[in-house]
């Protein structure tokens, strides 16, 4: 059982927490729960480090933000004691959940579940400090925001847990953003899979690398909600899933967060893209959508130009743009247009991979809104173009009712 | 380097002591620093656990309790940084502080010095979080309030530092409370014992453990400000004092902490105070002085009665009283009067040990102010008289103009 930030905010809901996983052991079941820091703390302590620079030591900056999740999970025990429960605190070396040394997004090589073990044979809830790990040498580390849904995974793995419940402030997962569009559904059940594709596209109601090591060790998590007792979504292999009620679209999905960029009149030669992308993979900026068209003046194979278009995530611009402008020189580059104004629309479903003509069906519902595309991508499960972001809702909205996902009307 | 709360209490102070441990460094010393909590951050947290009862599960307080120090010497790490100096943080799992299992008032056992060398040779200050350590099953642990001072001491110890020098909001050990006598001196140097004697009867500066700790292994302690650089107190061995400045009398300290409790025609025979001193010590109570008079009634050595009269701390004095009433009644007590507007009054100078007249001249100094003796113990360092609080300040000033103390006027 784990419980986010906003779950664990103060005194009273740490007490909600306290009294849930009691119920969970009344119902018979060994319980581990994984907590958060309570809301707001972790800014707060990276707050007080940024007052000693703009770059704190990375190694210094967790072991200042690990203690977030070590109050919560020591006031979390005693909230269980209070109620006439049992239960231990565990931190991240004391489980052992074994890190490498790569501190503020450090990766968990092993979780060793002699500790947690013992803590459950003396039938008392193990109360673990997300978030946190250890190196080989001693030294803590964290997993990066958002990490206490990796450990939960990691922890439901090592431990064979039956399911890994991931309690939230939402009550599962939707077919789309039901703030964009109303008629969005709960869904009961959706394929790991499918919970990649809507978490990178902006579901971001669990960490990606927690549904991956979901996937990769099997374990079943169910996103819930952690104000109420209602079932939320379950995040399963596509085995496990009852086809009969698998949609062949999945769920709709929206990022503004990504920026396009046209190099203009690029010469089209061999080579010549490889070294584009590979001065922007030198410095560090990841590239989602990349497509590349023969420009209007284009001359014929030999001594010809054409457009590349491609897109990276706006914190990344202002850096694509001093890499493109150098690099731009070398490659013959005309011109350089930037558009951050976008957003990015996918439709995500493990329907597709049977189901012909999905990708033109999503084209058409777009054209027949009259909104523009500018770049596509697909994958097995997933189509997304890119369009202006002023078309966002139309376009969700649309799509989710051209692919059947709406709610009945009331 | 030790720093306390008020050193530490905010980020600008967190600057200074950063400043102040590179100055050290620069003066060709290997600096090891150890920090407190920062200032009023420890009763936050144990104010969080108390909204989970009144008695919260010690084990998870430890746990709690351990983030203050933890969050400082991160920061103060990264202080050192910002002014361009190398420093590496060290929490007590990481040093490794072994202590027993005896949550929230832990014992040191051993501290291995393997980590703090490693850091030091790396050419950077160790900032080790105090207070904290762990045991052998790797539980964190606490050593008590103020117990930053004994993680101090026995750290020195442990990798034979050349000096501990303990920062503090005074600038030094005083012949008495200058609040009281404004003619009171810092104290260049003191000896463990003196330093003990005057610790315990209530000039807080440095905590009896630590300066235990330091007598054992012989850790010369300076205990001096952090907002300046003057020369403060340094606690060492008496071989390492200078004798011709030794005073006969080393300070002046009173307790008002005590009750005093007089237990009236109590029957004379063998056995009957151990039976009462037994019961208060089975009530975890300890007791300070004891007096037993031959009472006014007494009519011989066989069936005579007699007066017990002892002191214990004002928190112990409800329980004392009701282990009293119900043994009392066993050794025939007719009448139990209590006095808690009482004050220890004491003069500690390892020069009494070879100055006959010393508390003789204690008592005459307190007769000439007309001030009555409730009770006298004496050690071989120290001598200490109960009397009326009320008196308290015309006794310490008494005293302290009596045995040479004051400073000489300006």
């Amino acid at each position: 059982m784990k419980f986010g930030g906003t779950s664990v905010a103060n005194v009273d809901r740490i007490r909600n927490v306290a009294k849930r996983s009691l119920e969970t052991t009344k119902l018979g079941h060994d319980v581990v729960v994984i907590v958060s820091a309570m809301a707001g703390e972790t800014n707060r302590l990276l707050g007080l480090a940024h007052q000693f620079g703009e770059l704190p030591d990375a190694r210094e900056m967790d072991a200042l933000a690990a203690t977030g999740e070590q109050v919560t999970s020591a006031l979390t025990a005693l909230a269980i004691h209070q109620l006439g429960g049992k239960a231990v605190s565990l931190l991240g070396h004391q489980v052992r959940v074994l890190t490498d040394s790569a501190y503020t997004k450090a990766r968990i090589k092993t979780i060793d579940d002699t500790a947690i073990r013992t803590v459950l044979k003396q039938g008392a809830i193990a109360v673990i400090a997300g978030f946190q790990g250890v190196d080989d040498k001693g030294n803590i580390t964290t997993l990066g925001r958002g990490g206490s849904d990796t450990s939960a995974v990691a922890i439901a793995a090592a431990i064979d847990a039956d399911v890994c419940e991931i309690f939230t402030d939402v009550d599962g997962v939707y077919t789309t953003d039901p703030n964009v569009a109303p008629a969005a559904r709960k869904i009961a059940k959706i394929s790991y899979e499918e919970m990649l594709e809507l978490a990178s596209l902006g579901a971001k109601v669990l960490q990606i690398r927690s549904v991956e090591i979901a996937m990769k060790y099997g374990v079943r998590v169910h996103v819930r909600s952690s104000f109420d007792h209602s079932e939320g979504t379950i995040v399963t292999s596509e085995a496990g899933m009852n086809d009969l009620e698998q949609l062949t679209v999945a769920g709709v999905a929206y990022d503004k967060n990504e920026a396009k960029l046209t190099m203009r009149g690029v010469v089209d030669q061999p080579g010549v893209v490889a070294k584009i992308f590979g001065a922007l993979a030198d410095a560090n900026i990841s590239v989602d959508m990349i497509i590349q068209n023969v420009g209007a003046t284009a001359e014929g194979a030999a001594g010809g130009t054409t457009d590349v278009t491609f897109t990276v995530g706006k914190a990344d611009l202002a850096r694509a743009k001093a890499v493109i402008s150098q690099k731009g020189a070398e490659v013959g580059m005309k011109e350089l247009r930037v558009d951050d104004d976008v957003v990015k629309v996918s439709i995500v479903g493990m329907g597709m991979r049977s189901h012909a003509g999905i990708a033109a069906k999503m084209f058409q519902i777009l054209a027949t809104e009259g909104i523009n595309i500018q770049a596509i991508s697909t994958s097995e499960i997933k189509v997304s173009c890119l369009i202006a972001a002023k078309y966002t809702e139309l376009a969700v909205r649309a799509l989710h009712t051209g692919f059947g996902l709406d709610k009945p009307a009331a």
